[in-house]
């Protein structure tokens, strides 16, 4: 049986809309949304805006943190969605972030975290697996 | 030549001292720390007490963030460390953070990130590879 404290979700979108990824407002606005929409408990967040364009922050949840840095020049935004308990939530917060983000290209990878000890009492069997999609395009594309 | 945006360090660190994973006082002051010891530039952070014991904490760079959260009963600390800029610097903080917390066991990945743009500066030719040591003894341990 395949244990683990939570599921890590490290994906980078290419292909992005420039206007989206540029002004820390719009993230703080599609990154706040993306954690009320899959239901997850915001404890805190920084962010951070570069000049001229781009932006960073990170999202403190009870059940872990989603993080996200821009590079608007690349249309690309590099993203972590790390959630502790039920694993369907980081998968929800991912989906919302497809659709807002509108990417063309994605490079995912899906972890179990702490996955080696062994008196957790979730199961995670069949539900968290390692995976690698290089180059797929996302179903917004 | 293979280029990213950055290098993710992610582990999961086995069997660390329980007295050091379950004051947020004590992991603000290692994570901190290992920000100084790097000479990364700490933005800002944010950090959260479990009860009874237990944190989290995500330290925004201008490299880009580190986090950890851990699990105190299970002498579990889960950590990201994801820096643009020289590959050095996230290993640094990395290497730091072994001597702080002093795991038995280690799960450790390192990934380029955003490493499928062509037209970024930085080259991480032979510095960046995805590793996964699974169930190595750390130096500390």
């Amino acid at each position: 049986m395949k244990m683990a404290v939570g599921v890590h979700i490290i994906a980078d979108f290419y292909g992005c809309p420039r206007e989206l990824l540029s002004r820390v407002e719009t993230l703080k606005r599609i990154f706040e949304e993306s954690a009320r929409y899959a239901g997850v408990t915001l404890i805190g967040a920084r962010y951070h805006q570069f000049e001229p364009e781009g932006a960073t922050g990170i999202l403190l949840l009870a059940e872990s943190h989603i993080a996200f840095h821009t590079w608007p020049e690349h249309g690309l935004v590099t993203l972590d969605v790390y959630t502790c308990g039920d694993p369907k939530e980081a998968d929800n917060v991912y989906e919302f972030l497809i659709k807002a983000l509108k990417p063309k290209r994605i490079k995912f990878i899906k972890l179990p975290r702490g996955d080696e000890i062994e008196d957790i009492a979730l199961d995670f069997e069949g539900v968290i697996e390692t995976e690698v999609h290089m180059g797929a395009d996302s179903e917004a594309g």
